[in-house]
């Protein structure tokens, strides 16, 4: 907590945009008022649009008082807005890259900490990272002896770092992932890279691989001697709306599958890390990730469903006839020591019944039922639900005897909620984490080289086996429905059903 | 359930006493009511006390108007009264027990099963039994062919059983229950004993069954490998008030170890039984109970601790300078595969904090800790709590993230009780399903012979080591505390410390 107290700019592309608005900027203010920002800073807007600074400020403040979470005083604001600086430039132009660096220099001073936030279309990722290289502003900078002295905390032999958050997506497959991955690594180190996937929250990330690793009683279960298989979860109630555009042309498996569920799925199925640290974690995500096996196009054709709901191809943006898939559910196989032969369930869709992110571990049945009773038909044996949101907590599922002279067995629940427990939103916003995390340099909640190509690698697969003749048939389902009929097959056809573990239904 | 449809007696020695009258008859008569005795049935009630059946039949009805759970018509307890009838004799008197054969084969008729209640004081147990013997009314009746034809459900070769069910307590140590058992034998077949602990009812034996064994979660971990201790907690908060006189001769581990805690330690140690059969379950807990390893001199004075209440002696009934103790903790360890080296440590008292039977399966520590935080100091891992009374349920004890920046970690519950999920008071009463057990044959909740002097062994062993100079000093306890230092002391030069999972602390 210290690192980030020394000065640092924070430099903004994109800074005329919706993201800066609503979001970084108010994250910013709040972080300020906190206390917790580096000492000095200083936030430099680019892009664009012609503003000068008293605009920018002017835009910001207009920002906040729509979407700070909690009120402020003038005199906060006027503390902050001074921070606030502009300097327009278009993202190709080294004309204006180099009147940015002057800008810096000038108002940062002295040697100073910078963290660069592309909060820009996609497209425009490669240019600016490679302008940034060509204007000499992209190294670290290294301080022989005493230049930094005047830095406090500093010392002979201290680092200026320079780091760079990219907005997500990352890449609109594997190949476009590897390319940008190139583009960006012939400027910057890794260890400079900070890729958004605020998906998951620092709070839930950390709220898995606790239930996992500080705990004895799940840990010696977790495999395949025990696990049946899994679930994974994450439905929307809401459909394409405004976003159909964009939604079209990315679909259900972009758009979810190669961030969120992918995510969830190593966290479920990696080894224990040996320590809390970002690149032990993500090592560890990566191999499980690296592990899970490609789909042969037989397998495409029985171990995939797409789907899309009745009326979408109506909604304005959607090109006529789309064939964009807006739920998908997959079977994967990790094909490690701990989870040989075990199915991996992902679904996700839009327009579902109701809006919940979950994983399931089911269980086995046990081996032999002493009772004289039967457990069989469909599976109903333990499960462990991690609910990720709305509610997030734990449900058990195991089985009791009911009271009376026979006997007879009724699955019953345990169940723990955060939200009960501890006072609810103080949860920080997820901006403000990454913002701080990145000025901390922590790592763990941005997505390294190697685990967005891992994730693609798999996604790919299935992204190009759709576009054979291997491909499964395009259903439909209604809206407001939990997903098409074949989802349903997709595990009845083992004898297992998709479980909501953490609605009240 | 056909079996007790069948023509039945019930003979009760030891009548007018008060087990007869506050818990045989009340039940007897709902079941009567629930239509779930024998027919036709009778009940013989056998005493000394010069009773008629008139007079029988007058006592019972006061004995249903004080102690019926539920109001009743006097047209049901007319019904039932008709089957009451009464016998004066003595429990060593050949002729009354020639008297009462005439008097049973008199107003049986026909051929009939017949279970005989010794609800009497221990020191008739042998004696009414061998006079059973030589009356030639304890074996069971074998009929050829067609004699049982106009019974319903008979057949040739059918047997008109005799049982016999046998109050507690059985012997007060080792050597008196092997007489006992010795002589029971001289004259029964253990096919039809039934011998009273009916400390756990028969919900509470299924639900530790069933939860263990049901379930897929809870077995893997079962064991010597992940389970650092075992619990086991029957604390009383009453003192030994109007009891003193029998207490005082007893003591706890007579009162309650050798029976609630050691069927405790068998539930929770077990092997899973093959089948859900009174032989087959009653089979592994006494492999458990035999598996205990006697304490040598040295563990006797390190792993017993022996305690009375303050203010004990001065109760009406103890003797001068009492030695008995109410309170006792014991260490024990069971020499098998499964739980080599796992201490199980039970503990009970009178005049305890609070009424509570709780068994804590507590989990070792994390093999690795990986996130930033001490988990050191006092044990502070996963625990299951398994809660026999007074709220029936489970406790499981595991930890979470406290949400927020930093890493922190808090243990949370996730529960079940039975009054929660089930309408309450749909449990039987334990007399009705004791007889009702014996009635239809099931011996799961009466204990065998073996298993009888199993139990003894272990607190035999104790019982003697306490008259030797191993013995651990009879220390003090607070009526109201948790039991005396010393027993804190047993767990906490281990680094452990006794729990309360079931309890609103």
């Amino acid at each position: 907590m210290t690192e980030h107290k020394q000065p640092a700019t924070i430099v903004i592309f994109g800074a005329s945009g919706d993201l800066t608005r609503r979001k970084l900027i108010p994250a910013l203010f709040r972080l300020c008022r906190q206390n917790l920002l580096p000492a000095p800073f200083q936030v430099v807007g680019f892009a664009v649009t012609e503003w000068d600074t008293a605009e920018f400020r002017r835009q910001m403040r207009g920002g906040v008082d729509e979407f700070a979470r909690e009120p402020f005083s003038e005199a906060e604001w006027q503390t902050f807005a001074e921070r606030l600086h502009y300097t327009p430039g278009g993202f190709t132009e080294a004309a204006d890259f180099a009147h940015l660096r002057q800008f810096l220099e000038a108002t940062e001073g002295e040697l100073s900490h910078r963290l660069y936030y592309l909060a820009t279309p996609p497209r425009f990722f490669a240019d600016i990272i490679a302008q940034l290289g060509a204007a000499g502003m992209a190294q670290d900078v290294y301080c022989e002896t005493g230049s930094m002295a005047h830095v406090p905390g500093s010392a002979p032999g201290q680092t200026a770092w320079r780091r760079v958050i990219i907005e997500k997506p990352f890449g609109r497959d594997l190949a476009s992932a590897q390319a940008l991955n190139q583009a960006v690594h012939a400027v910057l180190a890794e260890h400079q890279i900070y890729r958004i996937d605020h998906y998951l929250a620092k709070e839930t990330v950390q709220n898995i691989l606790v239930f996992r690793f500080a705990n004895t009683m799940f840990e010696p279960i977790w495999n395949r001697n025990y696990i049946d298989h899994v679930q994974i979860t994450v439905a929307e109630a809401v459909d394409v709306g405004h976003r159909a555009g964009y939604y079209d042309q990315a679909g259900v498996l972009r758009d979810m599958f190669q961030n969120h569920l992918m995510q969830l799925l190593a966290l479920v199925g990696m080894e224990p890390p040996a320590s809390f640290d970002a690149n032990a974690i993500r090592d560890e995500k990566v191999k499980t990730m690296r592990a899970v096996r490609p789909l042969t196009p037989t397998e495409l054709a029985n171990q995939t469903v797409r789907a899309q709901y009745e009326g979408y191809g109506a909604t304005a943006g959607v090109v006529a006839n789309s064939q964009t898939p807006t739920y998908a559910a997959l079977e994967l196989y990790i094909d490690n020591w701990r989870w040989q032969g075990v199915p991996f369930y992902l679904r996700s869709g839009k327009a579902l019944a109701q809006k919940t992110s979950e994983i399931i571990i089911q269980f086995k049945r046990p081996p032999h039922i002493m009772f004289p009773v039967s457990l069989d038909g469909p599976l109903r044996s333990n499960y462990l639900a991690l609910c990720i949101q709305p509610h997030e907590g734990f449900h058990q599922r195991f089985e009791v005897k009911v009271p009376g002279r026979e006997i007879a067995m009724r699955p019953v629940d345990m169940d723990f909620h955060y939200d009960d427990a501890f006072v609810p939103d103080s949860v920080p916003e997820a901006y403000e984490t990454l913002l701080l995390n990145a000025l901390e340099g922590d790592a763990t909640l941005f997505t390294r080289s190697d685990g967005i190509e891992a994730a693609w690698r798999v996604i790919d697969s299935v992204l190009q086996g759709w576009e054979t003749d291997d491909a499964p048939p395009l259903t439909t389902y209604r809206p407001g429905s939990w997903g098409p009929a074949a989802a349903d097959e997709l595990l009845g056809r083992n004898g297992r059903f998709w479980r909501h573990g953490c609605l009240d239904t």
